[in-house]
């Protein structure tokens, strides 16, 4: 079975270790506070048991033997054919990273950066190897939630890409491509534009925090969860998209021109966002919010995986 | 048991009948063209058995009791304290027809409005009892999506607003209140922000139509269903959603500035859309497609309802 090495055993680290032994794969785990490792390995463990418990995986314990830490980077990397880097989100620590990832990384080995926000030209270009370099940010936990957006520098090869997009296909990830190197790239650009708006709708007084994630939740959410807003808007109209994009085009073309302003993301606006939401929930239940959260997820995923099993 | 009457049976009005019986009220069914009205009738039945096959209700029958149909307005009217109006998306219609709903229905019934564009000032502007009136704007098929957009006119009372919440949210729906005039109110403005941005990553090249719909349905999509996308941010940091704005509101100002423009929904750009869509999905199976979503509608709104038991 091939080893992935996973560079940086934060909780996204935790995830990517769970993705690939749970798809049988041999996975290294590294990050350069030692301390920290045998603490990920553990939880790492903790969540593969959480998995199974929701009926999303089988023989946790059988997996989690395929997690094994390493002392050092180069032990980490050594059989690895995918290294996946999950280091702090600071440019110079990641110029810095892969600079020894791609020293000690056989050629052909795929490095992939998890960054949400830094695009993979502003810390490979420097390298020798730098075409199989490329981003592969994943959602959190990515052990539950698939997607996750491969985006190349202008150096890296496009077979670097497929081979990428092929591996996270085979470990049951949703992968998808971003063309061109864009901030934000796919999810962000896509959150920022509804987020923008959701803070106009609160500035100018026209809706609560809580009726925006109402409308969104017992709404709009509902088939996004399912089908894509692409395929929606397909649906909704007798012709498909075209047909909806000629009944509906002026509409949003009249709304979107009310939409090119953004607010900014602080002072009074900010204020009222948060007052909204600590009265909805208290500061102290942040942390077990989360974990609701993240029970929910799993939730969810199974009955997606049941509605697929039926579905064939 | 109050009554609602239903006015325009087509498919929105249909799930409106239902939405009210299933919650024990009397349904009268009223439509212009009087023909239809056996079939919208039998169509209602029909529905309602799918959503008791689905375990969403019992007694599918003993409901579908309580949904007669009126050969006239005034009949449909008589015993009604909540009108839900479903015309077509014209103006000049919606003004005649409030103009005969204000004569005909007792002066302290609702007036509601199924329109999702038309803003309640343009067809009531004119009418004795115009407090009473607003739009109260479904998702398709309001049956199985919860959430309705209540939007008065500047006259509109705060009573009947409230007492529009408190109907609907007595009868299961998520009511939401738009609190001034706007074009697309919540949720199409939401939607429109983000498809704005989906058909500026297509134009630009950087995405497939598929790779925007798997960022959504496996990625943002997920939280979303169950969260709102404020819920989900004040969770994404640790300090919860100020905290996230501090964090992030830079990057987010940063892609915001490249999304002022709207592409125009025609030409090559509207072209690509189809043609992508098209390859999914052939135009012949537009419809079977249809009937997948409201099953994968319903099989979700019935893991919620679960979950929602389980979590108390």
């Amino acid at each position: 079975m091939p080893t992935a090495a996973i560079v940086g055993a934060g909780l996204v680290g935790q995830g990517w270790a769970i993705v690939f032994a749970r798809a049988g794969w041999q996975v290294r785990l590294y990050d350069v506070a030692a301390d920290r490792l045998a603490e990920a390995r553990e939880l790492v463990e903790q969540q593969l048991h959480a998995l199974q418990a929701h009926g999303l995986l089988r023989d946790a314990a059988g997996i989690a033997v395929r997690v094994r830490t390493a002392d050092t980077l180069d032990a980490a990397l050594a059989d690895a054919s995918y290294v996946q880097e999950n280091s702090p989100e600071r440019l110079d620590v990641k110029r810095a990273l892969f600079g020894e990832l791609d020293a000690l990384a056989a050629p052909e080995t795929i490095l992939a950066s998890s960054t949400s926000s830094i695009p993979a030209s502003l810390f490979t270009e420097h390298l020798a190897h730098r075409h199989r370099c490329l981003v592969a940010h994943p959602v959190n936990p990515p052990h539950v939630i698939p997607v996750v957006e491969i985006s190349g520098a202008p150096w890296t090869s496009s077979e670097a890409v497929a081979r990428t997009r092929e591996i996270l296909d085979a470990v049951g990830q949703r992968p998808v491509v971003v063309r061109k190197e864009i901030e934000g790239f796919i999810l962000n650009r896509l959150q920022g534009a509804l987020l923008q708006e959701a803070f106009r709708l609160v500035r100018d007084g026209i809706a609560s925090v809580e009726d925006i994630d109402t409308t969104i939740k017992d709404g709009l959410g509902l088939r996004w969860s399912f089908m894509g807003p692409l395929e929606t808007i397909d649906l909704n109209a007798p012709g498909g998209i075209a047909d909806y994009c000629e009944r509906y085009g002026p509409m949003y073309a009249s709304i979107g021109a009310t939409q090119a302003d953004c607010p900014a993301w602080d002072g009074a606006l900010v204020e009222t966002l948060s007052r909204e939401r600590r009265d909805a929930l208290a500061a102290a239940d942040l942390a077990s919010r989360r974990f609701w959260r993240d029970e929910q997820l799993m939730r969810l995923m199974r009955h997606k995986q049941r509605n697929g099993e039926t579905d064939g």
